[in-house]
């Protein structure tokens, strides 16, 4: 071992990583499930664990926040430089319901290491990847030699995540002083797989809808009026068939205005990923591949905005059959969104649309239950090129890019703080998130502490934040 | 009064109607719900009485049939004459359920005579329609001197039309030897209006079917996997969306082949027929007409055949949003036919077509829960022309013409019989089937009588089968 700051923050790593190990799986045997009422006492004592150890590490503020709901912690570490970036990592402490009756081959909240691996509801999703930043920090300092981080590092980790972040904009909002940052990052999501480290640039925006109709004032004969008057179960179809033409592009209009669309560069470096369709058709239980034309499977779930009919529902459902005109019937529609489109405009345009296309005799509702935006990471972004560093420091490898077909309370943050967003994720697709057997890599979870170890130093000596 | 033989028949109404209808009352009492099995006694009670009152009527045979499950009545009076027609008038004895609670404002088993109408379940439909033809034959033997009918005459009154005649084509074919006739006179439909005594000429067919699709082999994550593999829903949508085109002409192929076109004459005597959209609308609880472009709505519904969605289900069903690919689909179809079309051909033609719709990675079933043939009687088939004449003297009125959007049994009668298939019947729209406070016009029900009393002497009168 040479004196290179690599090998400081290495050793440090090497000597720490068997207590900080002991205390992750401390922190995964309270099991935190936001979705269960009767845990919530155990989600309060996973907030305040975590507050201690924020504190130990050294963190000069950490704290519980209180919501409506479940709380947050919040913790604090100025760098004391004058122009240093602000960070405000995010993450969050509580877990999706797990069992042993589900099939888990050891209790979920009685972590069990094997094959260097560590198994555990929360291993992966999400309390292992916001607790590397613990050890992550403690090594950027040893092996610089410094006493705060290079960076003003803050960290929010919110309660409530598994149940759909009820009342965590309203947080962000009412704290957006004490949030306040240059950069978020985000370390709730993954990479490609082991052997392919990655940094997600970006995840989908959504906005759903349900879309009721109503025909005749009951379910009518559809003998003597069959032929004659309109069916709300025909037109949603007719709805929902209309949403794609034949090459599966979205005709609403106006959909794709804005789009950002891809570069050469984001798609030569999608395409050196080592995708494999047989691999996908076995993740996505999925016969065939199927979707917009002129696209690859990773562009259209990543960098394509879609439409999909999430549920549709109207007249009979028993066995047999039974020669009704059904009184009504109901689409559950939701459209995944990218960077450049305008959720508000398009909501407009979605209602426009279904109420043109619907014959006189179709009265309907349309309700959209909410948006989240999109998020893109420019690749030529100061911040995102410091996190590829360090991240290839970590790994010794090239890092490519991904992106997440999912949505996100990330684009909140983005939003409310007005800084960009950036994720720093080392789980892998096999880590089981809301499944059996979670488990997260140990040697990825060390690759983890030691790029948020490269990453503080390299954000403050590349990057002077405009507003800073 | 002269001697005519009209007035012949309306003295002896007036004199044995009132009696005629406190057996019809005596009838309605016995509660024949065919389709609750508590019921049971009661429509083995109702065919037992019926029986008896045929035998009573002068029919020299007069029996119970038994069936797999509910029994019929059958009754035969030869005529004696060598040449004469014969003729099987078909009813049935059982009713739809009925319940005081259900709105009623009488006991729907203890029929209410008041302005005019009884009340009571089964008056129109089908008991009171059935029960016409004991004084019919009556008065038609008393206007004549006849000691037996001028025609051949059968009845065949079966005991579960409402529950969907599970044992009616086994029976009849069973019986075929002793039900052959020249022509069936079904005497369980209706007419126009009380001002507008009217004969029907033709029922559509039905086949209907249950199409389940599935993808994904289980429900999985539109934000994962959305717009990159095959939605069963969004395929069940595109489905039952191509079913019709943008003039709601169906497009299957071939579905329109051989197709019995409207005459002109038989457009011409449709559109005397005083039609209002208003009623209309109203009738089918609808708030707009819509169907095959060029046809009116009375065409569309007797004499096009439609293809209907009577049911479309797929994915989330519950509150709010959820943003999944669902793992199936489920479409309930229906179609009407019309004479001329061959069901299996255009179910080998839907199946097909469904097939070839569906892209890969969408597996599929179709189910086809069987086919009812349309019946179509031309306008100048003889028979027709006596029933239109006895039915003209009867009401002193022209005689239009109605087709029936519904389906029936009455094709099996005539696919196994091979003979035509007439329909005499009497009952009016606002008569309450299936419904509350279920009535038949005591003048019509007298017409009804009337009507069948003219129709066997003018039947052998007019008509030499070509079989006779």
């Amino acid at each position: 071992m040479s004196n290179a700051p690599d090998n400081g923050v290495r050793a440090f790593i090497d000597q720490n990583g068997g207590g900080f190990l002991d205390e992750l799986a401390e922190w995964l045997r309270i099991p935190s499930v936001s979705a269960d009422p009767g845990r919530a006492g155990d989600v309060r004592r996973s907030a305040e664990w975590l507050a201690a150890k924020l504190s130990e590490t050294g963190f000069p503020t950490a704290q519980v926040w209180e919501t409506s709901g479940l709380p947050a912690v919040f913790a604090e570490w100025p760098s004391g430089e004058p122009d240093a970036p602000t960070v405000l990592v995010y993450g969050h402490h509580d877990v999706q319901p797990a069992a042993r009756e589900d099939g888990w081959d050891t209790d979920p909240f009685d972590p069990a290491v094997r094959d260097g691996r560590m198994y555990g509801r929360g291993a992966a999703d999400d309390k292992g990847q916001v607790f590397f930043h613990t050890l992550g920090v403690r090594a950027h300092l040893a092996a610089t030699g410094r006493t705060a981080p290079a960076v003003n590092l803050k960290l929010l980790v919110e309660g409530e995540e598994e149940s759909g972040s009820p009342n965590f904009l309203e947080l962000v909002r009412e704290r957006a002083d004490r949030l306040a940052c240059d950069t978020v990052i985000v370390s709730d999501t993954g990479m490609w797989g082991p052997g392919t480290p990655t940094v997600c640039t970006g995840m989908r925006g959504l906005t759903d809808c349900q879309i009721d109709l109503h025909g005749p004032s009951q379910d009518i004969h559809s003998g003597s009026f069959g032929g004659a008057v309109p069916n709300p179960a025909t037109e949603a179809a007719r709805l929902a068939a209309a949403l794609h033409d034949d090459a599966r592009r979205v005709t609403v209009p106006g959909f794709y205005e804005g789009v950002v669309e891809l570069t050469d560069r984001e798609r030569e470096l999608f395409a050196r990923l080592p995708f494999e369709d047989e691999w996908f058709l076995e993740t996505s239980k999925s016969g065939a591949l199927l979707g917009e034309e002129g696209f690859t499977t990773l562009e259209r779930i990543w960098a394509r905005p879609t439409a999909e009919v999430n549920g549709i529902h109207g007249g009979y459902q028993g066995p047999g059959g039974k020669t009704i005109i059904p009184a009504e019937a109901q689409l559950k529609l939701s459209f995944r969104l990218v960077a450049g489109q305008d959720e508000a405009k398009i909501q407009r345009s979605i209602a426009d649309w279904v109420a043109e296309r619907l014959p006189a005799g179709i009265r309907h509702e349309i309700t959209f239950w909410g948006a989240t935006r999109p998020c893109l990471t420019p690749l030529d972004h100061p911040a995102l090129e410091s996190l590829t560093r360090a991240m290839g420091r970590a790994f010794g490898k090239e890092i490519l890019f991904t992106r997440e077909g999912g949505s996100g309370p990330a684009a909140d943050l983005r939003d409310v703080l007005g800084a960009p967003v950036l994720f720093l994720g080392i789980s892998v697709p096999s880590d089981g998130w809301h499944s059996v057997n979670e488990k997260v890599e140990l040697d990825l979870l060390l690759k983890g502490v030691e790029t948020a170890a490269y990453l503080w130093g390299d954000l403050a000596e590349h990057w002077r934040p405009a507003g800073a």
